[in-house]
């Protein structure tokens, strides 16, 4: 199996040329994160994702997780590594200082997070869970629950989960029966939730699970939504763990992937919890860790299929199958076009959805701690558009891309122990979960997009027309680009015409077209990251910077880019605009 | 986990209005497959696939196979429907009566085949490799070869399998190293074969192994590549089985699908074969079989799809989630557009693919039995042409195609028990064995298309114009198919005159362009028979035809074809069109 060494150079571009490390270093609190600290983090956390990380993935895939007397059972190994890792500090490290976290900005910590996630997915499932929790506590908490969770889960003592999901009740929250009743302080949380990840375990002391129920009195639907901190062990005056809460695990599901991370039905039963947030206000509070809890999801795209990329990367350097004219006797199969064709798919896409998923990041922190109201105002709806993007765009892209890294490897990819078949089987559940692809899609077109009447739309092409301006003061040498950014461009701006046109013609359309719209945008948008990429790897080489192979390469993967992948936005276009007749055409019976 | 019900409709509508059974039974020995007699075959198979395969699929998913003792286990169901099943004459369905077949079209022997392949991948498997290796035999062995083991591999009573790779000869048969010495009447095989399929079980009494070996004197590379016949048992003078010939197997791989069929390390040891064919001809006796093997692992995409189509059908209609304006209460998801819209992608996808398999099929029956040698000539140059184009697109399709079946599950489908996994494991191996889809896409651009300076191409192109013409008298019913067919074929006709201009413009162009290549293609042919469906069904409305829905259906999905995937064809031909530049611009060491 090949080791993952994280792309830290790549990274440290990404974050430094495309995200916008110097405009978030003027931001409050992060004066400090020059580019050599960004650096000296990233190679720290690079050396723990490869040597300490990497090594338990392929245990959890073939231990996975169970139940025994009650309690779930993952690898040893995770346990030791989660405790290593929480105890270096690594787990809030773009949390704010005056929670117990870093502090650095979220751009770096993204950057952390997507090593982690390369190293072991099912691994780094507890941590973004976790700090997905405390984030909501932390924005929607009163001072008494912060005080007895926030550090704990900031630091990683206890874990956090996100419990939504009920049979009845999956991308449609408005079905939750989970019920809470008023008990004194607090409230007592009935119910069973499915789904649930890393919902139990011995890797902390104790586990806070963030719960969505209904009051008795409570409207019906979304509106009726209650959020709730369920500790899985009760929280004593001092802070210390008590006894058992009534709340169990049920059993751990038996998936196609993430062995290691166990995904529980749990069941509450008169468990004691406090309220976070207002009575009613569940849903709203679930929203504010979405832009996070999705673009890390996104990231996970990225992280995976940069993981089965360096697996076939070097199976096909190591390989030796075939003859080519110019080389003595059998080559390595990374001589051959179409296996070169495939390595470069992989590196073209990868780095087209880091740009973007970190370029995302930058807004979210941007969003976050810009001085001014309404800059902060225009940072959050730029993140909000392109949050769905990021999700849907990338983690679709995974599916193909982890294939490929597979396919470079023929017969062995198939071959269990070969191990890129767990990466393809990983990544197969990031389309999925935190809203499948159509629910990314409908709330790009639904929220983001016909809400504001594209406004927000509007600003982010005027934004990608000014870098095919850009590319045009540079002649020949990005010509292809240029044309290849300016035509899909085109495409975008047609596909938003024709939604603005059109969106109101039948009810369907808005939905029969969504997802050919989010690909349209997440390819166009990433052909746009892989230009700037190509404008700013020209800078660095007229500035006679070192790493001319690195900037080098970058400039003719960003062309492998416009010519092999953004003709992809014509036909999006071409799907956006044939509406919805076609896909509703036929009644139910005649599928 | 959803009943497998063969779509025996679109099977005798494909066969009928598009593979041209009428054409096929004007020849030699199928003056009897009426149409009626076909409907009555397909629906016997199909009650047999449903009731009798289908149900064993799971189980052999979740036992797998294993080595003890030496042998080969599988699940005591898979013995028992084997058996069934040959007991019945189903094996040799399409093999010719004079060898102990049915003698039934192969057009119509490709449906039956669909429906096993669909009901249990796996199992199908052994049938595959048994018919191909009798009719390698029936084609190239000698008398006594053909006497002692042809009428056992047809009826199905002992297996067959094909030795081809090595541990250092994959897609290189050049590098192959297995040896055989001349022993009396025979050869010693001496050797170490991987990846052998159905290698070794008990669910027969003998197997005959092909096995590709170099004599001590032959020429370097393929050229000096012998087939040899080589016995499980030996066969004695009589026929019967005697003792063990030296063919032992090593282990068993555990692989990420079809787990129950057994894929074998295959040690040969001294063991005695006979040869088939001439010495150092191995590799041309292969030949004679790749046109069928390669089609049905291109119809296994088929099939794969359309069974976990069926699955994400049923999974749809049953959901209950969400609400929709116009519906009381909660929604089945198939009400929803982005849900209907996966499963209309699957359907017109596939419709497309069988449409091309079959049609392909046919082509495989005329190269066979016409009765003018120069028609024949023409009909095997089409069937060499699309078989690539089928294998490759159809399994690629299918990578698509299951993994929206599982989408549509949303997180039930990432739950193994769901059974839609083992259709998205099953088929990720279809683009790799029989020769990946690099290897096909070579085969297309080098000998099926360079090699003749595109005639037979040219020839193709045109019929497909001439069903752009024959849309035109249809006016505006069919405009939309038109209009996207004939941009479509416009692609492919700018691409190979791409190719035939600046193939040689470096060595590396055929290959760097062959898999957009291969994929155009793939994508024009498909949407070519779906406009040849939408015609016939036309047609059959104009006659009065009783099944209107069914009818009325096959037109609105070759719309959606012609909107939603025909579009594609302008991406491929824009990566052909950028040649090699950007995918070998980069040194091996700038991955």
């Amino acid at each position: 199996m090949a080791d993952y060494q994280p792309p830290v150079k790549d990274m440290l571009f990404t974050i430094t040329q495309l995200a916008g490390l110097d405009q978030v270093n003027r931001l409050h609190g992060f004066e400090d994160a020059t580019p050599d600290l960004v650096e000296a983090v990233l190679d720290e956390a690079a050396q723990l994702a490869n040597e300490v990380v990497a090594p338990i993935n392929e245990i959890g895939d073939r231990q996975g997780a169970r139940v025994e007397d009650g309690k779930v059972i993952v690898p040893d190994e995770f346990k030791a590594v989660y405790q290593q890792i929480t105890a270096d500090g690594w787990a809030g490290v773009s949390q704010p200082t005056d929670i117990g976290g870093q502090g650095l900005p979220y751009i770096v910590g993204l950057a952390v997070e997507e090593m982690w996630q390369a190293a072991s997915l099912a691994w780094s499932l507890c941590a973004l869970l976790t700090q997905g929790a405390a984030r909501a506590i932390h924005e929607h908490g009163n001072d008494e629950i912060k005080a007895l969770v926030l550090e704990k889960m900031i630091s990683g003592d206890w874990t956090g989960t996100m419990n939504l999901t009920e049979p009845q009740a999956g991308s449609d929250l408005a079905a939750i029966r989970t019920v809470a009743v008023a008990d004194g302080d607090g409230y007592r949380i009935t119910g069973q939730k499915i789904f649930i990840t890393w919902g139990d375990h011995e890797m902390a002391d104790n586990v806070i699970h963030l719960v969505l129920a209904r009051l008795p009195d409570a409207p019906p639907g979304v509106r009726g939504l209650t959020l709730f901190a369920v500790p899985k062990k009760l929280i004593q005056a001092d802070g210390s763990v008590g006894q058992s809460n009534n709340v169990s695990v049920v059993s751990v599901e038996h998936k196609l992937g993430i062995h290691a991370s166990p995904t529980c039905v749990m069941a509450y039963e008169n468990a004691f919890g406090y309220p976070v947030g207002d009575i009613n206000s569940g849903l709203k509070c679930m929203f504010t860790m979405m832009n996070h809890a999705r673009l890390s999801v996104g990231l996970e795209g990225v992280a995976i299929s940069e993981r089965a990329y360096q697996q076939a990367r070097a199976y096909a350097r190591e390989r030796i199958q075939g003859e080519k004219r110019g080389h003595e006797g059998g080559v390595a199969i990374i001589e051959h076009p179409d296996v070169r064709r495939m390595l470069m798919h992989m590196k073209a896409n990868i780095e087209a959805m880091r740009g973007l998923a970190y370029v995302t990041g930058g807004h979210l922190d941007r969003a976050e701690y810009e001085p001014d109201e309404a800059v902060r105002a225009s940072e959050l709806a730029r993140l909000e558009l392109l949050v769905p993007v990021v999700k849907g765009w990338c983690t679709e892209m995974s599916q193909l891309l982890t294939s490929l890294a597979l396919q470079v490897h023929g017969g062995m990819g198939y071959i269990e122990e070969t191990g890129v078949a767990q990466y393809f089987r990983d990544a197969r559940i990031t389309t999925i979960y935190e809203g499948t692809t159509g629910i990314q899609a409908g709330d790009l077109i639904g929220r983001k997009i016909l809400r504001d009447q594209g406004q927000a739309l509007k600003l982010l092409i005027g934004d990608m027309q000014k870098t095919v301006v850009d590319l045009k003061r540079h002649g020949e040498q990005l010509a292809t680009i240029r044309g290849a950014l300016q035509t899909a461009v085109g495409e975008l701006v047609t596909a938003a015409q024709w939604l603005s046109d059109n969106f109101a013609a039948d009810p369907d359309t808005p939905g029969a077209v969504s997802v050919n719209f989010l690909m349209l945008m997440g390819t166009v948008a990433g052909g746009w990251q892989m230009a700037r990429a190509a404008l700013a790897a020209v800078e660095q080489l007229a500035a006679g910077a070192e790493d001319k192979s690195f900037f080098t390469a970058k400039i003719v993967t960003a062309n492998y880019f416009a010519e092999q992948v953004l003709p992809l936005a014509s036909a999006y276009r071409a799907g956006v605009e044939a509406g919805s007749g076609s896909i509703m055409g036929l009644s139910d019976d005649q599928f």
